[in-house]
């Protein structure tokens, strides 16, 4: 089943003008968008195949792309810290989820992880994702709805230091302030060989979830940490970027190896 | 729908001793599977969850895990380079597939990076790889088997340089020494908006496939890489590891921008 | 012979406010010196010990150090690219000059590098820097004035790539933009076993650069980049910054060998 | 003046092989150097000029190189963890020191800091190195007398965390299990705007150390890691090396202010 090709009445559309700005904009009749280049006519998009290429009224081109999930992720609206495409990519990686897995997550934030897990355990899978701050909730709503991945997630205004009800669960994921009060709790939640990953910016973190995963019966326990950096490309002047984001956390992972033998 | 919990006769099962040694093993009756720390009796396993301990003839402690997707890169065997989990993380990441994707990549080797397209293009989704040298297509087909992936991949037996003979995918995933030679191919079989990821480990194939994705039409082209750092995590003694693999590849990805306006 | 400890009239000292603001200033009797944080009275410091606390009018404390080769270089007014220390640490190291040495530098630019090389070569040796450009003399005569190293320095208004006049130099230090053009030069300035460094910010220049000492006769070939990052330090709290400068350039070094056997 | 050019009997020597193989060798009359490429005739060398090729009974070409400091502190007997030029020369950079300084440094291991240290402090200056374990002091001596800077050296077999008998020093460098330790120790050694700088390997020394720095009186403290990635470069195939040492230490710095305002 190839994904659908053309634009429609509604649908969200990435208006690339350069690899530095670029806008999500929703695609509505009579509306135009506008931007320091000039302005576009987004009815003018409407039945056209995505990757089409028009112009401001200032001549300047944009393209209109179809969002990625990285671009869901990166255009999530930020109340809270920033979550980044390459932790994200190694936090499913080292999950090991799929389609139809059942996932828990905390906490939700604005939505940026939660869209990414939903985008892969669809079509039969399922996200619980919690939050313990009801003000993120709408905003994590109306991310997820831009991805079109609202009905694979369950939005839980709970505080997941306290437990989680769901059991059975394939993997837990963790991006929130203290993972290492939730780890026992995911221990009762996951299958046997179930994967925990968390996401923690300090040591301090890494080293007390360490801790209590080696307490509560996990193995495979690791923690590593990812420096990306982007390319200068252009023939006879290629060279890495200047500047670089160092350091967003580090990511511990670890499997649920049961008690008995 | 939650994973099956039991093992069963003929499943592939990680038998976990520690960090630097696991082994996927294949359970069979009245087999046993013999380490440097003794022997287990792989039929004691049939009918337990996932994540049982069991021991050795030795008495060590193994775990007989449920391979995860990162399991099946790392074990696949290797008659090419190896393909690292974080390098498979964000190729799927920048090529924006999901379920019911219809992908294709180049070349196949040894299947660990198509194992990870599959799984996350399935149930309905589709993975066309090529590879050139026909000796490989027995070793991928073996690795995607394991990890119960092989309905959602078709093996080419053929030379993506020569072109492309899918239309309207969703995405082009090249790990090949010429990846340039497939660029103008890539943009014929992309949808618009499709996306293109290349991994490519010197300067020189990224410069050549960056000039051929800005002459093809292609846009929001850029290139990265990834340093993954592993910590020791031991209160008191918390370090990052001494040695590191500290270059596998860059990652070039862009889009199919449409050539009309 | 332990450094001299009071504070002169005249001598430049580094008003140290934080790990983000110091100022170097001359210190000179009846003049004040202005920041967001109020003034200080710079008589007051004559006489002082370096390491003196001292308040200004509002209250704030500065701290009146010593500058180290490492304000000179970081403070040096910039009217080309940033030098950075740990580059010029390196390209020190990687030099093998010390005391007494005779080493040619090209290009001047602010003359940041130059301070340093002058720094190690002292009390004897020499430093010859080559640049092009007339208009960085003074400024950089003003930096090497500053950090009282102008005495080891021959400061040319030459072409290098046209010639190097020294003969039996310990070490050739490029930091322009062509280096493999003065590479043959190099060869021809050096004694025997003598070390060239070279500092480049693209891939291009460094291949090149290889090229030419790999073809003019040098040995022991090698080139690295060095990546530094920050550390944020608090109990509870301790990570990487978020922030890092993820390139300055790579390190090209060699030795000469002699061409008879 | 220049370095001496012509090899003396009694002189080491680096016989470069390639850049995964040399060697320092004494060069002594009627002795040979045994290789798996064959054997070289050392008396040969003298009177040689430093740089000159030679060859091994199985024709092999080796180059006599003049040692530079890196090859010392590489080649420096090791029966401590290896101490890296990259980490030296950063160390170096932020002790501020250059010749004449006094310079306090624990503890003293093979010598091959120590060996930096005296390389950048002479001809005027002196180094006062710290050490308990009573084996070390032969091998660094014999280290040091190899780069022929003993003269500018004293080796204490003294615990410097009892105490350090300098003052007015210019410099406090700890690369030792405890630095923090010998922080309060250093404030009382070092001259006013003295700087300090301690290596470790791991994150709970720095947390301690940075500490007792905040507590004893010292400004712009500061930390970081410098993680250094050799290249390949060939045209059309460079690229970073695959393996890279990812981690030897942390560097942490500061500077004396005194406490009387």
């Amino acid at each position: 089943m190839p994904s659908r090709q053309r634009i429609r009445e509604g649908d969200n559309v990435l208006l690339y003008l350069s690899k530095r700005r670029s806008y999500m904009v929703k695609v509505e009749r009579s509306k135009s968008f506008h931007t320091h280049k000039g302005y576009v006519e987004l009815d003018s998009l409407i039945g056209k195949e995505y990757g089409t290429r028009l112009l401001s009224n200032l001549d300047t081109e944009f393209v209109a792309l179809k969002p990625s999930l990285r671009d869901f992720i990166f255009k999530a609206q930020r109340k809270t810290q920033i979550t980044y495409p390459k932790d994200v990519a190694l936090i499913v990686m080292f999950s090991g989820i799929g389609p139809d897995n059942r996932v828990v997550e905390a906490g939700t934030g604005a939505g940026a992880l939660t869209t990414a897990l939903a985008s892969y355990v669809k079509p039969s899978g399922r996200v619980y994702t919690y939050e313990i701050k009801p003000e993120f909730q709408e905003v994590a709503l109306k991310n997820l709805k831009k991805a079109h991945v609202e009905d694979y997630v369950e939005l839980k205004s709970k505080d997941i230091t306290l437990g989680i009800e769901e059991k059975n669960v394939d993997a837990v994921i963790l991006d929130l302030a203290t993972p290492w009060l939730v780890v026992a709790h995911a221990y009762g939640a996951l299958r046997g060989s179930g994967n925990i990953v968390s996401f923690s910016p300090t040591i301090d973190q890494v080293v007390k979830t360490v801790e209590a995963l080696e307490e509560s019966g996990f193995v495979d326990i690791g923690t590593f940490e990812c420096m990306m950096r982007e390319m200068q490309v252009a023939r006879g002047k290629t060279r890495p970027q200047t500047l670089m984001t160092g350091h967003t956390g580090y990511v511990t992972y670890a499997r649920k190896a049961l008690k008995e033998k």
